[in-house]
């Protein structure tokens, strides 16, 4: 882990989940926080609120881009919400903003979210989610970060 | 074919292509027009060219909504240029404002695109394109205008 | 009237109107589809419809740019509909994708339309509208076409 | 003063603003954050930089929800980049995601964004800024800050 560099890391992943992945979603963010990095996602339930509440425990912090204009809309551990009022063209919001992504699971929603971030030529570590070429696979939220992290590093992203 | 009923069909693909992909663009073009489609595309070149040759040599309506704003970047054959200067966040917008598409070939920005027209639980036929979940695959041009066809009047939508 | 070139112009006001605004906005369609220009607008109700139907009975191409992703908000002359999603920062859409503006009554929507239009340097009329520096009044339709065409022409805009 | 509460904040400018101006952005910067109110602004130079400037000192939060897709482009006392790529149609997402607005002077984007903000029915106190029907003046950062929360009261807006 680098822990040095504040690096601005997005989160993918669907708005219903089941344990397993609501897990994974909540070891991850607690582990960027741990490390400093800034959390963005799409502000929502599923993966999106564990991972808030995970980032939310280590007292970081977690942006959400939402997809409305009402703030209800936002998960209760989300820092810093914009409501885009865009639907799913926030997710390109998200991948403008991010020096790379974890995608959990997910379904279309998260496939763009990741095309968008490889668009960008930014990485993307996926744990249990779509297999598309030009993503890293990892199996625990540690080994996704430590990765994301490593390719942040070799793509010369200082903050 | 059916013709009677004027369907908003996207046509997703890259910027560059060979001659191969350019033909089957061209003519998937060709036969959009021919059967009163309006076509929807990202206005610029390659695939986006040429299937904007293709209409426009049947006197259709090719819409172009473009990541900049910028008129030049518009291909020759677009009949009505959106100037988004949104990046890649216009597929989005494609993507809201059709009842189906067809991919041809493409990378990461074309993926995006089918992900957020299957995220509406619209349809999308692929020609030598991503192999996703939820694509109907399709060899030739005329085969890929049937289709999705078929399934725009399977989804009721009446223009 | 020049007519020799096919300008894209912006039509802005407000979802509902009175009948004088209304038969105002109408021969303003009218008048831009007789000089052969594409007609940019919101797609909605009041002025939007009316300028949309005067247009219509010239046959001429009117670009509605929605603020949902609901085909059944665009009124029923609407040529070409895009289905943008972004609530009013569809406005900024329309700015980016003219040469110039008529902006017909109006309120706070109208006035952001006016701003960003004047923000790219593009020009302005107004009818019986908001009273903002840099933007160019007119009486009637007639004269705030004739201005916005003078005004296109100063520009060097050549379609 | 409130600072009970955490409101969300728009601070509106242009980028280039004189000494006089810069001097009631910061001081309006350092008020808000005092207050514990979370500042979004556009993310670049002049009355934007000053305004982040002066939350930074208080070791506020300023979100920068930036034209470009840039990071370079975010002046450099922003907390929270936001690269949304969308030019000014980004005034939309600062006017969508906020409590209420300060517009310090300003030129046809801040118009923009007050527009943007009135439409949503949400207060704006201007200062030395557009004069615009609905808007509430004030002379001094201090006078400013107190009658935006007053109006975020009356709207019982609670965080």
């Amino acid at each position: 882990m680098t822990g040095k560099n504040r690096y601005r890391i997005g989160v993918f992943g669907a708005s219903e989940c089941d344990d397993r992945i609501s897990s994974i979603a909540e070891e991850t963010g607690k582990i960027l926080a741990k490390n400093n990095s800034i959390v963005y996602c799409g502000g929502r339930g599923g993966v999106m609120e564990s991972v808030s509440k995970g980032v939310n425990e280590y007292g970081g912090i977690v942006v959400g881009i939402l997809p409305t204009t009402n703030i209800s809309d936002a998960n209760k551990y989300i820092t810093i919400p914009i409501l885009s009022g865009m639907g799913e063209g926030r997710n390109n919001l998200i991948a403008n903003s991010i020096d790379g992504a974890i995608a959990i699971s997910g379904s279309y929603g998260t496939l763009s979210e990741i095309s968008h971030t490889l668009s960008q030529k930014k990485p993307v570590v996926t744990i249990h989610s779509w297999d598309i070429m030009g993503c890293i696979k990892a199996i625990t939220p540690e080994a996704a970060v430590r990765r994301i992290y490593q390719e942040c590093e070799k793509n010369n992203i200082i903050h």
